[in-house]
């Protein structure tokens, strides 16, 4: 108990910056929001996988995380909203629309207000904190950039943009190559939550389509880099296994053994500490990072509050570099 | 019934034009699309009224027409769809977004593939043809330009585009004027139909906002003037009253009588014959039109019918000028 409290107290003043992409990203994101004060959280969000859809601008990420703070996210599909009906898509693939990307008749309330905002000029950071505020979500959410930063996927049948190799083709084409922009700036408001970070926690997201298209907004790597205090990334891989989505696919494909310690590995200099689960003990044998070994399995919200508190403390332990 | 028959034979082979605004045009329409085999029958709509609202392209008076000839127009609003939900604007509405302007979630659906065949390069004119296939409509419905060509309403407290003066402040503010783009052009599609067309039918639409709109689009009132066929128009006034909209309101503000007979001097030289009500008998003494004094309340879809059937036979009357 009296452990706890210290603990508790050791972060109560830390700013704390969260890099996320969709589910996993979300699911500590929501950990953090729990136990940080709200004006200490700052969340930056993949926005790669952003496109265009039916004419409107869909943050899959940015809406995965908003959604998930919000206490609004559907569980069971890892993406959209709880309670959601689909009157306007279904309507929509009766008239010819394209149907493999499913848009609830709720979801789609934030890309028609998004969008509104963003052709009448406004940025999406600007967007996003509109559609925080309307979510009462307190901690800052940002997107990595305000100008589109697509992630392309190369493949042996052509190069695509990321959502229709991640949702159209379900991941399922092998991958040659992930290209990024070379043009990627960030934002204003990601510099200066970066500037003024007491710790930076990676999400356990995908390294490869989420966190790597993060830190390719210049200068995000350098800053990191840069940084006096800890980077502490929590694992996405347990027990060789990727909790969701193609990050184990996409280890083998690229020759990587799929471990905990491959992530810790690939990420290399950037980080400072890794957070391995209790399944993988010994995950960085061999490795120059410090490493917290814990249940990192999210079933439930307590275990997100949990593994938040752990990674949390152990970056905090780590202190400066 | 042997009149009946040879009023019918008369038009069967006659190629037929409807210029045609909202709820009165596309119950026009809706009349001329049951007895007009649909390879003769060509609605060219009004598309001043479009607009942009959060972040799609809105066609009021084509998705009227649409709506009412595929038989699931919402008849008691004379907007939208029936059997329509609101999840989505009221979710908008809920996240800050406009709520002036109500878009059911079936209604979306047409607004969301519009959008993104616009966005992909396709023409209105095309997109209108993809989205009245899907809802199985065969007549020909043509916008009257692919471009944007926006009504504005000038009022005291400065000039509206169109949906912001009818629908945001319910056609409240007296209007000063009405103002045309001075560059819109007809479609192919459109001018193809004019040539082609062996009468033309003006719908009881409203003359200064739905009508005057599809005029005003060179060279569409230049085609009228010089066709060789009959002009005919039916009346929008009823027993001194609007069926339904601004259109009395208009006359009044203009010094005008709101009378049927106002209506056809209004149209003046470009109309052969008026079709008027029967409670307006006498409408058109000391004017030059030729006249047919018959129902026109449009109730049901047998008054539709018939007031189609009346006109058409009327116009064929009529023939070469």
């Amino acid at each position: 108990m009296k452990d706890e409290l210290n603990r508790q107290s050791l972060v109560a003043n830390l700013k704390v910056v969260c890099l996320a992409g969709g589910v996993g990203g979300a699911k500590l994101a929501d950990g953090l929001a729990h136990i940080v004060p709200p004006e200490n959280l700052t969340i930056i969000v993949n926005t790669g996988d952003d496109f265009e859809h039916l004419g409107l601008t869909i943050c899959p990420d940015l809406d995965t995380v908003m959604y998930t703070l919000a206490g609004v996210a559907n569980t069971e599909t890892g993406w959209g909203r709880a309670g959601e009906s689909w009157r306007a898509v279904d309507e929509a693939a009766r008239l010819g629309g394209p149907d493999w990307f499913r848009l609830g008749d709720l979801d789609l309330a934030t890309h028609l207000v998004r969008t509104q905002m963003l052709r009448d000029g406004e940025s999406l950071t600007a967007v996003t904190r509109h559609l925080t505020h309307h979510f009462n979500i307190q901690p800052a959410l940002l997107p990595m950039s305000d100008q589109p930063a697509p992630t392309m996927i190369e493949t042996d049948d052509g190069t695509l943009p990321f959502q229709t190799w991640f949702v159209k083709e379900r991941w399922q084409p092998p991958v040659k190559q992930v290209v990024l922009p070379d043009d990627a700036r960030a934002t204003p408001a990601v510099m200066k939550a970066l500037e003024n970070a007491d710790l930076v926690i990676i999400a356990p997201s995908n390294p490869f389509v989420s966190i790597e298209p993060i830190l390719n907004v210049y200068p995000i790597r350098a800053m990191l880099m840069d940084l006096p205090q800890a980077v502490v990334a929590v694992t996405p891989i347990i027990g060789g296994q990727a909790v969701k989505g193609p990050a184990a696919k996409m280890m083998q494909e690229r020759g990587l053994s799929v471990t905990a310690g491959a992530v810790a590995a690939y990420y290399g200099d950037l980080i400072d500490g890794f957070v391995y689960d209790q399944q993988d003990e010994g995950a960085l044998d061999g490795l120059d990072a410090a490493g917290l070994c814990v249940d990192t399995w999210m079933r439930d919200q307590s275990d997100r509050i949990r593994l938040a508190q752990d990674a949390l403390a152990f970056a905090a332990e780590l202190g400066s570099r």
